[in-house]
């Protein structure tokens, strides 16, 4: 499937000089000119970085124009200056593609405790601005604005038809490795040319959230700048249609109508596709993770125990430590459930790890543990399967293992 | 302070073959032979092991002969049969010292899901019962027989004189390093000559407990097989009169009356004290631990609340590599804070390491981050003390940073 850039968006991603290396872009531009709906799910961080108050006082929104986004310098834990500086990067921003001051959001990931150099900003919003387009190289470039320590971009997109009219979804988010290196931060944007209204923006996106972003660890520590943002131009057009005249500039094109009912579900499915995607890249891409370990919890009471038992198995060091060393060590994984907060019947659990059954009903079973352990070296993803016996709640969830390397990586400072 | 061990308690410590290095103990008795009251505190993880099962039954008890842990094998997660073999341990180890089924306690520490080897246990009780002395030889010897990948014995004592009574506290415990390499385990004996009625030993024992063992976390995976025990021998006397015959034999001694208001008091001091310093030890020798972290959490609106707020802190990977790296990185401590599920105004957040202010209400301080750093690095304790402005609770707790060994013994197994 080529990648879809949805219509009515402009990208760019530059080297403003936030970052020391001249080679890696460190501002990003998404441009809606015709205005877009907006909806925007954040950190539940008490500690919440500056960006993240502005654009939570603005959204959901139905005339967004523009967000900026930075890397190498978090703007966060810094006070009330801070927040001055989130909302003039803004300004800036608007002020580069003659938007008003409202109409723009603002994200920043990097270093905890300093304050952003304006001076780049204010330049690096107009030199991106000049450089907006709306191929496929320039999504690429501005995926790469939001990196920090992550390996490559985290890229994903869909097309799908509603009503005769092809709708697209394209977005990119950041992964949870660490910067400066400091915090980690999720940074999600993702744009559609489809038309929602903002209420229904809002929900499709926490629903989406809540089976993609929510369900990933890297290691547990929440930053102070997580966010998810859903850009929405409207400015969908049949298949067949689209022309390079729409492809490249289309403000004016009437926007369809906001989905509803049965589109709006179907649109869902693709958003949740989307953000999944994009989600699972981040503890694929975990610092030194050589495992993307994939859990799936089933049988629960419901959905929220069985995040809440993924999330603790996601979170335990010496699971994670053990499927770096493929080690079929299942005690890890039963006793981290134990100690999850959620009720349970232990007599009712099983686990398989890799197809392979390890515990039945509370009770250990024989099993090849060096057949276990090459297939868990032998691949790049590990699935646990835990399933009890309280009821259908179920969740998937995905974590990164732990290596020597995340602690070299998170141990070794400037100082 | 020369070691006193508490009259009316003998101890022995061998090797019984459940550990493959034979000059590892591996099995503990600890006698009463004048009975004891027995308080008991444990894990509160759901799947918890078959020791815990039993154990759990018999506590509060005002007649306690005999307790006997092995170490190398849980016994977790071992269904029925884990359960009976529990049963028939403590059984056996009643029979060596000559008591009843019911007056014995038993505790396992290491690898889960495999069976005990009860032959093993069978004769090894009845070698410990041979050998069962109340010199500090002896007490050194059964502390040693607890032990799985602690690097040594975990002791700690104290002796008060209260009413004229020289009352004798002597504790062991084993740390929260890893085994097999499998679950860590915390076990902890404590014994007294002091007199408490069940209840009162019990109360002491949650008491210190909440102060001590619950204020301490490696990694924050609870194990299926946390005990702490205190035995209460009552067989303390006057200071001045201890003869060697009553150090060696005393069953038929006269209890002292039970310990009452400010005589309590000073004991539950005491017991506090001693739970502490065996707290301490245990995140002191976590897996490849090169700091104890000290965390002081203040000005909360509960002791509640400081404790969750210091649990995310000693959690969280990113706080714990970088006190290994010796890294002021303050804005991880601070953001931990902020997801502990605790409501407090982060404006009013002040935070210092090693006594040297980083952040004062909500906002960053000049500091020298060279000379923090160095006394990171020039100290096994570093001390971090997080202050809000919410009120008056305020907790002591303690963690291990996290190193490369860290990760190395925990993913590296016999597979």
């Amino acid at each position: 499937m080529p990648f879809e850039v949805p219509l009515g968006f402009r990208f760019a991603g530059i080297h403003a000089g936030i970052k020391k290396n001249p080679s890696k872009e460190d501002l990003t531009l998404v441009h809606c000119p015709g205005g877009a709906v907006a909806a925007g799910v954040y950190t539940t961080n008490l500690v919440y970085a500056a960006p993240v108050a502005v654009d939570r006082q603005r959204t959901p929104s139905s005339d967004i124009r523009v967000v900026v986004v930075n890397s190498g310098n978090a703007n966060a834990c810094t006070g009330e200056k801070g927040l001055a500086d989130a909302r003039e990067m803004a300004r800036l921003a608007a002020a580069a593609v003659e938007a008003k001051d409202h109409q723009a959001l603002v994200m920043s990931t990097g270093v905890i405790g300093h304050f952003l150099p304006m001076e780049k900003i204010g330049e690096g919003v107009f030199v991106a601005a000049r450089q907006l387009g709306s191929d496929e190289k320039s999504f690429t470039a501005a995926a790469r604005g939001i990196l920090t320590t992550d390996k490559g971009t985290k890229i994903a997109s869909r097309a799908i038809e509603i009503g005769g009219t092809e709708i697209r979804l394209a977005g990119m988010c950041k992964g949870a490795g660490m910067i400066g290196p400091q915090m980690a931060t999720m940074l999600c944007v993702v744009t559609t040319d489809a038309a929602l209204t903002p209420d229904a923006a809002q929900a499709a996106l926490r629903a989406a959230v809540d089976d993609s972003f929510n369900c990933i660890s890297v290691e547990g520590h929440m930053s102070t700048n997580d966010t998810v943002l859903l850009l929405c131009s409207g400015r969908a057009e049949a298949r067949g249609q689209r022309s390079e005249v729409s492809r490249k500039e289309s403000p004016f094109t009437t926007h369809h109508s906001p989905l509803t009912g049965s589109d709006l579900a179907q649109f869902q499915t693709a958003l949740n596709e989307v953000c999944i995607e994009l989600a699972r890249q981040i503890p694929d891409d975990g610092e030194g993770a050589s495992h993307l370990i994939a859990l799936e919890i089933r049988g629960c009471r419901s959905k929220d125990d069985a995040r809440r038992i993924a999330r603790t198995i996601a979170d335990s060091a010496l699971v994670k430590t053990a499927i770096a060393g493929g080690d079929p060590n299942w005690g890890r994984i039963v006793s981290a459930a134990g100690y999850a907060g959620v009720p349970f019947n232990p007599a009712g659990v099983d686990l398989s790890i890799n197809g392979c059954s390890l515990y039945e009903r509370g009770a250990p079973v024989a099993f090849d543990a060096k057949a276990v352990s090459t297939s868990i070296k032998g691949s790049r993803e590990t699935s646990v399967v835990l399933t009890l016996r309280e009821g259908d709640g179920s969740i998937r969830f995905w974590t990164s293992d732990l290596n020597v390397e995340y602690v070299r990586f998170n141990a070794d400072y400037t100082t």
